[in-house]
């Protein structure tokens, strides 16, 4: 009982963490590049030993070339008594990302192919960039847009922003040696603007994770946590550690993990990769069933990490996933949409699936021939007849060992066969099987191979 | 809609020439081989430039001996007062093909264990032979039997007919040659006399796939289309040919695909083999749910094609599949029960086979890490963030480039998935991944791999 | 008729046979050595030449050493006027196996920890042993339980054992050797005392089997017969035959075969091995919808057969299996729960599936390039156009050849297709793809490949 009270309020302190992290990083205005991503980046310093890299402007990363850097003070849309609008202040999202400088009195005929609105999402924003060709907008409301469209008159339409060839991209990660070479990444992205779900929710999911595992004394395999804007940012990380990176296995995309649905997983390009086993393990022996996504080539960065030339398998735990909410990509995901416990139920997830990847060895029974004689060792009942009988009431005691387990490891544990495939062949709980494979360990019975 | 009615009229004329076709074929006495062969071939030299070879009686064909050339001039059952009760001249059924001659006055008696009658099938007269047995008969409909059972006399029997030792088996073939050298074979048989669906719906079929492909400019594969007889014809084909097929990949056996009944194919021995996969994206495509056929060595000439030491996977697209309808290997099996339009809707799944058999090529991204960055070929969205966003009414350009097909071209594009691959994996329409594709050939990003 | 008469009466024999063999065999005090098990076998060898092996007490058999050998003469807790209420002679389940001697004055107290009872199990004596660990108990019913517990007064509890050191563990086997050296068993353990179902009925069923192999002139592939007590029985054969049985492939544990409930099989660890598909065929083939338990590393014998170091497949076909009644290991396992009609069900599909294994020849065809010409050779019609014709009622002659049957095999002997793919395929019972093979190996079409 103390323990579980221990734990909840552990949780409860999660919560209330994430939620505090949320209210400070909301508000900040997120690109591809530029300030607000090196601020969100400093405030995860506060609680994680980030490394950060910055990649120059113009620098050439594979197919793509790393852009200026997008600096933005002010922007606004006034009627001709200099009432705003459309004010950037008032949300960032007003502004189409990366949009060049405007200073101009224009029409509303003018004005209208700059303007972005989703007209079915009353009070909502819709997100949108133009990265990668010079041009300006404004997104709106429905009512702003008719706002506009009633006012006969001519606009004061200003945009104060800068471009910086001498500027550069911010990436962080935490890199986690392990016992073994053989290496696993969790990646996220911290390029959106004032949006909660997509992805402050990733962002702090991946933070914590990566907070848990320097807290670990060694975990089993190599863990590396990386934060970088989408597509671009995957690519120059991808670009810069390719040489690193040999002994990767594939990955995790943490990303819209906490919104009030339910949680799903979109699977990796393989669909049946060990990274997907251990998804449904984890949720299996949670006892939920997540919704499941197939793989598409949309999404997040896995459309980097499995390409062609990495084929890292990459999966992405969900609540909520991205195409899946109506309020994605507009100003409605915001604090009312996300909070602290609903990441922390993704994270729970999350954590076993990390906590599985990890210690999924491969046992090597030292007896290879015949059962081993369990019961000279004191992990056996001397009483034999009862085992399996039906109308037997045996009361078992509480640290009696777990037969079942350890007869699943033994019978498998030949070297090809890691824990992921006895957890799941046998139906038991991972937990059982790598208690079971530790308890054969000790009593010199099992023996963990190499990968 | 221009281009809809001219498709429309193109779709009639082929309609109206099959009818004619059909109409000119249907009375010809064809055999395992004759005369009647010749004739046949020589209409469809009408239209195709059929090279036809003739195999000598006596070839040994593997475990086979082509055997002597059968003509048949007359055959009756006539009464004593000359009446011709079964008259060869009414249909050819009548007489059991390769029928030995005979001209005997015989007794109901000793002329009943020559006569095949199908007792249910009501003015219906069987197709039946003896082509490796010099054996004698008559085919009759149940009341033509009724008849001659109740005179109570003898009757004047004769089949005048006579075999050739220095005769031969007439076979044809197009071939058309592919840029590569992959060989894929469309064949048919043509030794069925007044016979419909079984066979002149196939080898009219074969005959206008054969012409589309020698309009074509220049198909990706080569294409062999083999008119043969059916089993000994095969056999001597595939004698004759084997050293020159060395590259053969498989092919289809067009068979009964006239009907009025549904479609349906008859998978390859294999079940998987991307010639059933192409069928069945034809059909998904068109939004057909064929009936399918489990592979069996009873059949048509995949029974050769596909033996042990070919072992060519061939499957067959049908209407009304041999064996499945009443009037099979009957008199009714006639121009009733086919027609030009049934055949045509074969024909245009044959099209879609043949067309995503030939172009079925095996793209290889230029930019293998990471995605091409499409936007700078003009081949993507300037503007970010509307993507897959469920509320956002974009209206599609008519000729905006298909993301979702490139991004599964490029995705794929590793030199280890065919179009094939992709249209399943992607749940598009095969054509939206070849025109992906050929688009993307065009702006550099992907090339086409040698298979 | 005089053959199904002959063969029921020789079934009616063999269920008369087994009831008498239950009889004499169900009172023996057997256990996992000792006398008992010699009386067993010397009554086994009265039909069938068994061979009888002794192994030492203390021979080290992979990580298990073989204990002393126990006696036991008499055993009973009586109350002070000498009555005894539990009595070793009426039920020799009363004494916990190898339970040490004991000669001792005893409170309720201080007896309760050495009894065992099943407390819903009303007239059932529960089975226990303890081999490994010098202990002593009693196996009670409830009634039994109740009244020792209200006695007040103390109780004579005697156990009248030894062990001897200088003792051994006896074990049997047939061998019969094959035209080919692969090698297949059929295991069994007797070292239960008085029990039927586990395992009078697999002890007996073995028994009959090998006895009919020993009949059949010589089998195709040699068969081992082997009988000993469960686990380290096993394991001593296993250490002692494992040079010999470098050709065995795997094998059947027989036990609780012998139950009124429904037959079921036990697959083996790889669940889809050609001894799987045996059973599937065999039941398949009979009719019999069994129940299939998925493999679990408990159970019998696999346990030490299909351990990393052997990985033979092994199943178990049984009728009531172990685990599955409320009367396993309990006294109630007893001739009015099994008898040898019963067996006789199991015997039917064991030899089914023997007769499958011996016989999974792997046919080649001697015509490799298209079909055989079966006409000449007179097995196939010599009239053509009547196959698979809906409305041809064709009166098939009695000694028709099996068309069918026969273009399976033909088809798929290629050399990587053994009997049992073909009777999967075609879906024609194994007997007729057997007899196919054999007409055409006499007819010098196929022949007959080593494994």
């Amino acid at each position: 009982m103390a323990e579980e009270k221990e734990e909840f309020s552990i949780r409860k302190d999660e919560e209330k963490n994430l939620n505090l992290l949320l209210r400070q990083l909301f508000p900040i205005t997120r690109s591809l590049m530029g300030e607000g991503n090196r601020q969100t980046l400093d405030i995860i310093k506060d609680f994680l030993p980030l490394e950060i890299v910055e990649y120059p402007s113009g620098t050439k990363v594979f197919d793509w070339v790393i852009p200026d850097e997008w600096k933005i003070k002010d922007a606004f849309i006034a009627n001709q008594e200099g009432h705003r609008i459309v004010d950037f202040r008032a949300n960032n999202l007003h502004v189409v990302g990366y949009s060049a400088p405007i200073d101009a009195t224009l029409s509303f005929d003018e004005l209208r192919p700059h303007l972005n609105v989703l007209p079915d999402m009353e009070n909502g924003i819709p997100y949108r960039t133009s990265y990668y060709k010079r041009d300006w907008g404004f997104c709106v409301t429905p009512a702003q847009y008719k706002t506009l469209s009633e006012i006969d008159d001519v606009f004061t339409v200003k945009i104060d922003s800068s471009f910086n060839p001498n500027g550069s991209m911010t990436v962080a990660e935490i890199f986690v040696p392990g016992k073994s070479r053989e290496e696993y990444f969790v990646s996220t992205y911290f390029c959106h603007p004032s949006m909660a779900n997509d992805n402050l929710s990733g962002l702090l999911l991946t933070a914590f994770l990566a907070r848990d595992m320097l807290r670990h004394r060694q975990p089993e395999k190599s863990w590396r946590f990386i934060f970088v804007p989408e597509t671009i940012g995957a690519l120059a990380y991808l670009r810069h550690n390719q040489d690193v990176m040999e002994h990767t296995v594939g990955g995790l995309v943490a990303t819209t993990c906490g919104g009030p649905g339910p949680l799903g997983y979109k699977e990796t390009f393989l669909g049946d990769h060990h990274i997907d086993r251990a998804i449904d393990l984890a949720f299996r022996d949670r006892g939920i069933k997540p919704i499941r996504y197939r793989f598409v080539p949309d999404g997040s960065d896995e459309r980097q990490y499995s390409s062609p030339g990495f084929r890292f398998p990459v999966a992405s735990i969900t609540k909520d996933k991205y195409y899946e909410y109506p309020e994605y990509h507009t100003s409605l995901d915001n604090l009312d949409f996300v909070n602290g416990a609903q990441i922390t139920e993704s994270l729970e997830i999350y954590r076993d699936v990390v906590g599985i990847l990890d210690s999924n060895i491969l046992p090597i029974s030292v007896v290879q021939h015949g059962e081993p004689q369990l019961g000279r060792r004191g992990l056996y009942p001397s009483t034999g007849g009862a085992i399996n009988q039906p109308s037997a009431k045996v009361p078992v005691e509480d640290e009696a060992p777990d037969i079942d387990a350890m007869s699943w490891v033994c019978f498998m544990a030949d070297g090809s066969h890691d824990l992921i495939s006895i957890a799941e062949r046998s139906e038991l709980h991972f937990s059982r099987i790598l208690n079971a494979t530790r308890l054969l360990d000790k009593a010199g019975v099992v023996q963990v191979g190499e990968d």
